[in-house]
């Protein structure tokens, strides 16, 4: 599976260069600047004590993202959502997968009478934004977490996060599967997939399109698996992040 | 697999009744009323000699869709997106859903510089009603491709699709995976699932999302497995329909 | 008045082919899907307990209603007003003649601090939309009264109905006055009117517009005369419906 | 039907005091400031050559109008639609009527491929503001007329309006038809009817609304009948008003 | 100084014609139609007891202002920003410097709990839209203020206004520092600068916008000379008006 | 002026730490993250070969700004404004403030029928949000010129810029008068203003506004002394940083 060299000199198994800078933003509760090659997405959690009136008095706190990218942060310059006076569809499906995929391994009752809202600010894209945000998302709403622990807005023995969670793309490219698309491998992609996993190996969203010809089976099980693999990778990295950052703001 | 017995008394690979009115709409080019037990989604296919303007003179043409819901195809009333000035998340996800479904099975060279709008408009909804707006939108655009046909807007030997294309839910109830899921079934699903599957059996869309726990290989490959079969049977809907409406037209 | 035949074989005083199909929707309080000939109209009632914040304390009810067509009922495809984020200047105007038609008779003391939403959605447009919309909406809107009172919302000896309501269009084509116009009659009429009359016979509505020349007193009056004998007809429908669906959800 | 006095000391068959204020804006091609007692209501017309592109090459103009209310115009203070973002079913409503009555009189034919919009600003409300703004807008409108013949944007014996038009509220209280409804008479109305008439004395609109009991025919004669003399006294103040005009622009 | 004279005669340290009609509106609690020569501004000042969730409880009152311009205020006309469904920069800059600048003269202590919203209409521009809208605020303002101490809502002896506002433009044309731009001579502007200035004579705001070549210190002072001496003219204009006004209410 | 030490231990006549980092954006044709302190700023410069329909065919081009901030840049989240659907007015008046700088130092006409749009997205706030941006966007624009000058949509000698421009706050705190506030000293000043100077050292917008008491002439001279004196130290920052990048890109 590692003949194929790809434009920047990966193989079809390999993540690009990958960077999680924990408390780049110093007003958040929670955040990280991650980078999967070129793309770098800014997440910041915001922790608030209370839920919206539709959850109050339930006991479950509530964890919320929103995705959106700079004007300039992609090759050509797209007009800004706020300008425009509408969200376009694309944010809104992005935003929704981030949020679900996230309290996914959240314990909405651990968490308490809470809200944490992560935002995923795309600054500078070159495919895979929205895995890149979840896998950043983590990171932050992680020290948000922290954050109102110390502030003793949820209990010190509550475990609010019940696993880990990451995001890959994956894609068939010239009827081979790869792994973290760069952009200009996306847009050649007969396939499109995004895998969203725990730290255990679960999955929590798997996305997959035809934008070519329609796959099969046997396609579709060699995504699963590349993504999979990715996945684990993107944990580790998770972990250092979180490890180092434990240090830095001890 | 068939002892489990559901609510309405279905095995759990069994579809809920389908039908699919064909022509229920008289000005429309295509159009179908398509129902999945109590789900009833009415689709229109708009033809339009010409395509918008970022397509012309490539020679291809365009097929899209839009999603919505009559407010009170629910329970209870939802406010109308026209009147909140603004579409949901929810909706846009479903249209962008619908639009892809349908370019994966037409040659949209064959198809010549010609726009196919479908209109999906929930009338009732009881689970799977974007599935279903995907089943019936295949018929109406059909019979849309066939009047610009005989309109000479496309010419009398293209081929415009080039495969069927049809879709359903599947989940996990209780440990157990399940067809074509009816509201009550949808909200205690642990894991839910869009599959769009074109007639002859591959792969256009894979949706899945952990709504309970994250799920694992096995239980993916169960969904995918009733999900196939049942695109299957709704092919048969599809093309039992189509026939009919020839005899009509004829 | 008979001698002269129109387009569709009907004489100046005679409706189109008019059918009233009560509860066509199974999710609401009320419901009733209306063809004034090729006009289709699905007439939905959403019954809620309670009324909105500046009605709360003063023991009275509040009846709306909100009309909308969709996109491909008319020959040509109309962008959807929920796509183009605001409701169009026609769409308001209906959706308030609507409204004031059928609180013209209700007693909302009687009806309580109840409120009641009548949502019509044209899926088929062929002239005389609102004039349906009024008369099915009325249809759907005593369903949902006699669901309030079943529910105990309403009290049993409340007569919240003091008159039906039932409404049709007129026009003067080539200088003849002509009852329940089709679109093609609509378009040429030199004077069209909307007329709205209770089952006693009095007039809760009269919207008269010269579309050509002006009109005099002579030509108003004789379209009075055949809008008020129209709605005599659709009140014996709606009669009809309300005494079956009797028996049918008896 | 003399003997009964009004609030204001008026007669019920007796209009408000009557000013129409012509040139008052000096930047508009046609202008008045006109009243009808507290109501008072700027009418501008701005011409352009040109129509909008649906219309090119038809070789007809184009008259419409948009009406509005300043935020302090009435009693208290209403936000601005600008601010709300969305303009409401009652400002659309008026506008509509306005553009349709102005255009009962125009023959676009003779106007040119020439386009005037007259917009109605309501700077203070005290009943009336529609029937008012289409008074007003006539000489806005015939001034503007003017202009573009003075340009010659218009043949010299282009004969584009081939009528007057005026409006003005009737309604009955008490039992009681009576004419020009100040605003605290329009609260108390049981039906409330603005009548357009021309200068001829026919009919260009006939709007009727039962607020409280539905009316009959007898009563809603006396209305018209009402409404109809009112219109010939306020055709004699445009026609002084118009007069005067062409005096101070000699 | 004085030599030069401008296309209306006017020397350049001359205001043009100021004219203030205080009470313009009768249903406001305060009102003025100012006029800075042809350009005419209505201000009118709505008080309401109570003050916006925010400020509740803190025993401060609240004042703000919205500017806003007919569509044919100016030479060509402007679509509405109400059928925009946005506000423009331009409007909401103006309306924020309004507000501060009537703010800066407040107590809102003194105010107490009661909100005074200030709307400035343009009803024709011709050229410092902005500063007649302050000169003219303020005196809608003092007399919203008087409204609010006859019906008891401000103490009798609560000294609400601790000084008085004015504003001006002034501009370097030519290389010339003049006085209160009109249209033709503001779009020539090299330099352009707003001044609002208490009573007293302190400074408010100061916005001074190069259009042409920057400008240095010296010019600067010139301007703010010029624009003090304005303001100072302005103030008297302001007291006649409310002492006529006195005489008119009393 | 030196004796008084500020809340970071900075002189009254202090700039905070600036840095300028050019390129950070790969995609942008320039690109700045500009830092005043903990204010952080990312401009990018976006290049397009031709012109606003508006400007078609007078050989000039166009340089523009959109100014937005990310919900969690300040120290509690801010919803996003295009969530809200509409941008706020503080938002509108920094872009057109950034752009109307900017033009100031562009020879149009050099510049030929070119557009540049620099967005300014501030990515962590303390006070000088607008001034960092109008710094930075000052190097993101020469970039962008150069880059349209190696493309050849520029002149090889034409001189584009003719001055550079810098800006800065400046305000009085407890009577003194103070450089470069941070949003500790920003909310407790008595006036705040903002100064845009360039490197020449003459005025391009001076935008003073008394937040507290009016201020007087001696006060204003004395923040525009330090000002200027700012902008000069800000100007050196900008020529260190395109000094770099030269080489950098070389």
């Amino acid at each position: 599976m590692t003949e194929i060299t790809r434009a920047d000199g990966r193989n079809i198994d390999d993540l690009r260069t990958v960077t999680i800078e924990r408390g780049w933003n110093n007003q958040a509760e929670g955040s990280a600047l991650v980078s999967f090659g070129n793309t770098r997405v800014l997440c910041t959690a915001s922790f608030t004590n209370g839920v919206p009136r539709w959850l109050t008095g339930k006991g479950k706190g509530w964890v919320t993202a929103e995705y959106a990218m700079l004007p300039r942060a992609t090759n050509s310059r797209n007009d800004r959502e706020s300008v425009k006076g509408k969200i376009g569809g694309r944010t809104h499906e992005i935003s929704r997968l981030i949020g679900r995929s996230l309290r996914a391994v959240v314990d909405t009752k651990a968490l308490g009478e809470n809200t944490i809202v992560i935002d995923c600010d795309v600054l500078q894209a070159d495919g895979g934004t929205r895995t890149a945000a979840i896998t950043g998302a983590y990171v932050a709403l992680a020290d948000a977490i922290e954050w109102g622990r110390r502030k003793k807005f949820i209990g010190q023995k509550s475990q609010v996060l019940i696993d880990s969670v990451a995001a890959v793309s994956v894609g068939i490219i010239d009827g081979e599967p790869m792994l973290d698309l760069a952009y200009v491998e996306d847009v050649r992609a007969e396939t499109d997939m995004n895998i969203v996993v725990t730290g255990r190996g679960l999955f929590v969203e798997v996305q997959g399109t035809a934008e070519g010809a329609p796959f099969d089976k046997r396609e579709l099980d060699a995504l699963l698996e590349l993504g999979v693999a990715g996945c684990a990778d993107l944990r580790d990295f998770q972990i250092a992040a979180l490890a180092e950052g434990d240090e830095a703001s001890a």
